[in-house]
């Protein structure tokens, strides 16, 4: 029995588990299209308001400016974001491409390709977040051991507008680990063979 | 043909690009042994290095102690650590026993769990030290837009062994973004057929 139904003729479509594994493939490649198109939008969403979050604060006369640049872990996130959303372009031109043409994936270096790059993005992207949403905290709460002091009590607009920004870099992650899953599943079940699965259990 | 030579008579093991596939699985599941006992080692040695790490000043005849508690993303990176060390011996453990036994997994819960738990805890880990490491560069260099000033000119006993401490943490990182690969693997092989790789490509 082959599976997805490649070569097989109309009306004797395999079925997995009383599924049509075409109908399951082309499912998968729809979330898959969604979730990079999601993807897309909202990390471009979070590099523009974190991007072009700014705050002026006039102390003692003397103008002070709030930017994300002003923080390391921000500029992670800006940098992340916009990769994760450039590849998840390039990635969704290809996906449509493969709809539109009817083509299921069976090239090994090219699903492995599109597994290795939605793993770097994945864990890149959950770094980012991780990063900022850690430094938020500091900026947020302050760390008094070490006296680095509270900067949102002075900076509310700049900080809450920030914390947009992570939440949509948020995610931004979710959706990438989401993919990483879907191309691993793309990638690995190239390996297997279902015809054993019912001989030995462990 | 049966992947991984299940159900076949010796002298008549599949072959798959020349490699005997039993042969594969064996090389697999060490490897994920291997990794699982260099996350328990490294785990709890990431843990200990900087949940132990203290250091004592004297500021004008008072006494101020360093502690991993001081900041909030070496708490985080401690728990994280234990949890991942404590994950991996038990599933350490399941690795033994199956290699003992000689058996293949082919029960699609149990490889859902492990694939769960394996993508779980290495993005927790990643997170762990992505903040870690983040934070460590804001108190080895300061963040003087913000007036958080640098801390390790003062602690640098402190700040040596935690940097040894996220540095044992990033190969556990690593370590369990490879093994989550393994059990991705492990996993979506269990879907896939080799036997229509070669009728259409993508």
């Amino acid at each position: 029995m082959s599976y997805l139904g490649v070569g097989v003729s109309p009306g004797n479509v395999p079925v997995y588990h009383g599924t049509s594994l075409k109908g399951v493939d082309r499912r998968v490649r729809l979330a898959e299209l969604i979730l990079r198109c999601a993807i897309c939008g909202l990390g471009v969403l979070a590099a523009v308001l974190v991007g072009t979050d700014t705050q002026v604060l006039e102390i003692f006369s003397m103008e002070k400016k709030a930017r994300f640049t002003d923080m390391k872990a921000l500029v992670f996130l800006v940098i992340a974001n916009i990769i994760a959303a450039a590849y998840s372009f390039l990635q969704g031109v290809r996906c449509v491409v493969g709809m539109v043409r009817g083509s299921i994936l069976f090239n090994k270096p090219l699903a492995w390709a599109i597994f290795s790059g939605d793993q770097v993005m994945a864990y890149l992207t959950v770094a980012a977040v991780a990063t900022a949403a850690q430094s938020s905290v500091y900026a947020k709460l302050g760390q008094s051991e070490l006296q680095w002091m509270k900067i949102c009590n002075m900076y509310g607009k700049f900080c809450n507008q920030v914390g947009e920004g992570v939440l949509s870099a948020l995610l931004v992650s979710l959706s990438m680990v989401a993919l990483s899953c879907i191309s691993a599943f793309g990638l690995f079940r190239l390996y297997g063979s279902s015809k054993v699965k019912n001989k030995e259990r462990w």
